[in-house]
């Protein structure tokens, strides 16, 4: 981005921050030089995922209108499947948050998970080093808990909630296990309903069985998401995640990932499924096409 | 693996095809180079997948019981999640299939995800194609709907089976994504329940509002796996899809998919989180740790 528009994002001018966001977005955009010859900043990202359903936009309205009583600036980052299926349920998700579109400290975008098969915002890395150049005291990163998104949050986010619904208890059970794995905090939202007590013992006992090995203890807060209940714990809580001991060694572990990540676009730069698909038609046409063999003469 | 028990595989030795799977689970062996010398096989793999406790393992033995009657030669590979959370449900599973481990004609074997974060088996690609070298008239490949490997599957199968249960309409309407996009043929098993009829209208109609600009219509077969109904149907719709026009189109598409992973496989080759981390907070100890330049000075 031209130095001045950084300059305009550093300044905390919501208008230059989108469109620095659009112009990597849409590929027009490779801000990795750029971030290159910057200080790094340390505003705290967290990711909030989860099964749809459950509440998390409201959650994030719960967590904004916190945030903004104590005098803090808050970004939002949402990523959304772009898939065709999804966008009645979205909207409705949406219009939740819209009080906070025109407010002076809170700046809400939505990204587009590109690649139908969901997984992040292949920029969504360096999407959130924007915004974090903007001088926010929080960054909040939501993703829809469809595809892949809701385990590569882990990647980017310094503390992961997932959020839960009370319902029928078995369905912890069916709960994918890599959203499990990836929870720093969960958060029971909807814990007004009656059989909110028995879904967290079913929650604790099976985390019991599954980290017993390593000593983990995740906290499980409770909340009322759509009437602020249980808000301040939840902060608290998420506070006191970036102090524990091991919040350092896990910033390393994130940074791997995302330089694994980067490192692996830069490898692939110029190699897409569709061309590579072509060419192997074209190759099939007398039968001589071998996978392996094209793998091993593809040029580097 | 020695030209000797390639020899023994293609004699349809089973002992010899465990042994050659296990050399390329453990990574003892890299198939490739080998692999490129040999001419491609086309048994069809057909793809189970769909969310946990719809019933995809009875579904497995009601196929496997269906082409032994006829008189083929099946290979069966389940793709088992690691996380200690699910060896439970697992086995329970497994059981059900266990009649068929010892029938000549039967080749089953479990093979567990690496990475804890889903995702299919990182050598499954060449896996599947040493078992497409022993005499086999089917290959089914079954993966638990965790994590990512159910999305995945579609770049590996020829017809990718997603199968349902009838629960609550409103079930379907938090099935993810990437699920729906890959099915080839809907299974709704346990198609007995009374509520059956109408989670497959529901089922329909979600499938008309997704793919009505592609003009897609993909079948929906009604099953109750465990009394062996509705098998034959199925068998059909399977054989009919790989006769369909579009097939020959789709066999590129996905062999462009494994090229893509084949390539970025060869291309992070010697890149592994745990050194990027550990490398990572070397440099970071003195503050001066910036991500983008290190991806961009990392060494290819």
């Amino acid at each position: 981005m031209p130095s001045r528009l950084l300059a305009d994002v550093q300044r905390g001018d919501f208008r230059a921050l989108a469109r620095a966001i659009s112009y990597a977005e849409n590929g027009v955009e490779d801000y990795s030089a750029q971030l290159a010859g910057l200080p790094p900043t340390t505003t705290p990202v967290v990711g909030i995922t989860g099964p749809p359903g459950v509440g998390k936009s409201t959650l994030v309205d719960a967590l904004i209108d916190h945030y903004v009583k104590e005098q803090k600036r808050v970004a939002v980052l949402c990523v959304d499947p772009s898939s065709t299926l999804y966008y009645g349920a979205l909207l409705g998700d949406r219009i939740r948050m819209s009080d906070w579109y025109n407010h002076p400290a809170v700046f809400i975008r939505s990204l587009a998970t590109r690649g139908s098969l969901g997984g992040l915002h292949p920029r969504i890395i360096e999407i959130t080093d924007v915004v974090r150049q903007a001088p926010f005291d929080q960054i909040l990163v939501e993703t829809v808990g469809v595809g892949q998104n809701e385990i590569e949050i882990a990647g980017l986010a310094d503390t992961t909630l997932v959020v839960l619904a009370p319902e029928a208890g078995d369905d912890i059970q069916s709960m994918k296990a890599g959203l499990l794995e990836v929870a720093d905090i969960f958060v029971v939202n909807k814990s007004d309903r009656p059989d909110a007590d028995l879904f967290i013992r079913n929650l604790r006992s099976m985390q019991t069985a599954a980290f017993r090995k390593e000593g983990r203890d995740i906290p499980v807060v409770k909340t009322v998401a759509w009437q602020k209940q249980g808000i301040e714990d939840l902060v608290r809580y998420i506070d006191a995640d970036r102090e524990k001991p091991s919040a350092v060694e896990k910033r390393y572990r994130i940074l791997a990932e995302q330089a694994y990540l980067l490192i692996q676009q830069q490898r692939m730069k110029g190699v897409d499924r569709k061309s590579l698909a072509a060419t192997i038609e074209e190759l099939s046409k007398d039968g001589s096409f071998n996978l392996y063999r094209f793998v091993k003469d593809f040029p580097i």
